[in-house]
């Protein structure tokens, strides 16, 4: 395999087309002597800004939280299909504010255990083959601070679950460009780095750049938003989000994993027993009803259609149960073809309301078979209690146990996981 | 037929849910009086506001001609994959301006040759099992101008082909609807009508209802954009952009065409003859090259990727052949997948550009076989000439022949269709 890779490397520099690719005008990272990034401190522009009067009866979901530095969240208690729009696109930023980036300065440089290491400007990227694939993105602390100490102050689904959103994604595949630096056998993991000013950096194994890794400048038809990574951002597609490296300078391949604070502290899973599981990188099955929600109202008994998004870092959704009961019954709830790998998937299930106490929940199983777990189940494994949210390993990550929403008399839809009747 | 029609209806009466679904508080027209719209002479508030500053590098593409009444066209030399933002998506006004709805207000009158003539609030539709398709949509004359009287004027693909862009809509299948209503059996036409100025009209066979029509109220993700319709929209995928009804406040059947000025004249297609094609429905096959494309400059002999869309409102695309010699060799592009009905479908080639002239094309073909024509042969039956857009019938209607790009040794690009050099 080496041997292709020189043999292509030599083909190239000799100027002969590979498969309609060569490298001209692409700089190999001696070239390259000018600082690369500029980052100011100062945050992005507001994006929240919507088109809708209040007059007109609707009115643009509001993104909740502070929109910097922590970032905002999906408004998925409105969400129609499985695109998410890039104005409601959440963001997650880690306490750095976005950065201010002159895409025409940017550049990616790749380097480590390769053969030749190279820099990459924006223009050179989008020179190569591309790729758009629908993926979604979810933080892995998404759900898992609900009701957890968070419990009282997290109310909407937007608030819980919405950490999480799917677009369609346009950049090179990964492994074109590791094709063109050539890289070594020793190599088994991606290192990448950050422009924003905590320099992120969370490993991924190596194998997921021949997977479906790619490097994207795209999202939903226009470029990346400057919250999501603009100019250029890694894309590790049903990984946790803090995975997918926005604003992407460097990549470094290496032997070892960074072991970075990051990925053996705070996005550990901590377990029952007090230990503590690293680099869990693929979100498992989840899923959670969007209509109704918490917060949301029924105006009184009548038809409804029960409607959320489901999804899977290990594949595609196999199937969504609904139960209208609280967990006795369950019925198949119909999926919005396509079905995507790594993507939402909508699905519904047209229900009459009686007028009557009910507990609305979800329950996906993907296409390895895996099911999302109840909170008993969960909770078997897994450190689930308030405290956890206080101790170092933070909020409960890669928490996808199945969200009851409870309907009142009178039509208010609340958060039912702590509630006396919920055993599950 | 009917019979079950009415079996449903009388099931429904009685409060048997079938398929989940019941009449509950949805209303018959009868029930309904007060003024159910609210039309302003006011523009609504511009939409284009992008969030890129100059000094990142990358400037939000800017809409191309006056906001309103006439519209804005999608910027589709700077799109990527198959999504259209919302905020980029076309917009043909036909000199009436973007109606300020009150959602809360606006209801869907569906009367005719129907057993029960039925009212539809926003909330009741809303209420209705649901679907998310993604669909383009494209203006019947889109393209038709390009070369003629206006060919001067029309300089870049979105200004040529920009009134084409390609959502992910949400909304209830008319048939849905039109079962609650009880379609009587001499009605073999749907006639909507809009809210806006014009009160536009358009017919579409019932057939469509029951194929693939629906009543979309949302898109990608969000609720509807007001230029294109919002609250509610007739979406008649693959029909032309004009027969899918905007702010849709009426839906009549009939068993005859309205007959409207517009289907009899201005989107009707002038033959050579003289003669007039009357009700074209589906958009043929067709596409472009989005990248390179004209008042693009490609900075110098290196490797690129061709790339553009292609799409068909009869099916979906099957191949698409790029030519970079003016139309002497072709070779297959890769479609992205999943290649999806009466959707673009973008396509790619990689191409190594050695300095010289060069005209790029690409001709698509669908799943029915229809291949995208030259120019000489949509000639052949078609009136193309500078003349035809000063006619009564307006610019040259459903034009799809294959679009020609000049390359100079410069690197600049132009439209190559009425280049001396353009045999095609």
């Amino acid at each position: 395999m080496k041997s292709n890779r020189r043999q292509f490397l030599t083909g190239a520099a000799k100027g002969t087309a590979l498969a309609g690719l060569t490298l001209g005008g692409i700089r190999s990272a001696s070239a390259q002597t000018s600082p690369y990034y500029a980052l100011t401190k100062t945050p992005a522009r507001r994006m929240g800004a919507g088109y809708f009067d209040p007059g007109r009866g609707d009115v643009q979901p509001e993104f909740w939280g502070d929109e910097y530095p922590e970032g905002r969240k999906t408004p998925l208690g409105d969400s129609l299909g499985i695109i998410t729009p890039n104005r409601e696109m959440f963001v997650a930023n880690h306490q750095a504010p976005t950065p201010n980036i002159d895409a025409r300065k940017h550049t990616l440089l790749i380097h480590g255990l390769v053969d030749r290491p190279m820099v990459f400007t924006m223009d050179d990227l989008k020179r190569l083959p591309s790729v758009s694939r629908v993926h979604y993105l979810a933080c892995a602390g998404n759900g898992g601070a609900i009701g957890l100490a968070m419990r009282r102050r997290y109310t909407t689904v937007q608030q819980m679950y919405g950490w999480a959103g799917c677009a369609e994604w346009t950049g090179v595949p990964l492994s074109t460009v590791l094709n063109m630096v050539g890289v070594q056998k020793e190599a088994k993991w991606i290192v990448p780095e950050s422009v924003d000013g905590k320099k992120w950096s969370m490993s991924s194994p190596l194998a997921k750049a021949y997977d479906d890794a790619m490097l994207i400048y795209g999202q939903n038809g226009e470029l990346l938003s400057p919250g999501n990574g603009y100019p250029l951002r890694l894309l590790v597609p049903g990984f946790e989000g803090t995975r997918n490296i926005k604003w992407l300078r460097k990549l470094k391949l290496t032997d070892q994993p960074a072991m970075s604070k990051h990925e053996i502290n705070v996005y550990s899973n901590l377990k029952n027993d007090g230990k503590a599981r690293w680099y869990q990188f693929a979100m498992e099955v989840g899923g959670i009803i969007t209509f109704p929600s918490a917060a949301q109202k029924l105006p009184g008994p009548a038809s409804y259609e029960i409607s959320g998004v489901a999804w899977s870092g290990g594949g595609s959704i196999h199937r969504v149960e609904v139960s209208v009961d609280g967990g006795r019954t369950w019925k198949d709830a119909q999926l919005q073809a396509p079905v995507l790998r790594k993507a939402f998937t909508r699905f519904r299930l047209p229900w009459r309301w009686d007028g009557q106490e009910a507990v609305l929940m979800s329950r996906s199983t993907d296409d390895t078979g895996d099911i999302q777990p109840s909170l008993a189940e969960f909770s078997k494994i897994w450190r689930v209690t308030p405290d956890a949210w206080l101790t170092s390993v933070g909020t409960v990550q890669h928490f996808n146990a199945v969200q009851p929403w409870r309907i009142d008399r009178d039509g208010n839809v609340t958060n039912g996981m702590w509630h006396p009747s919920n055993n599950t």
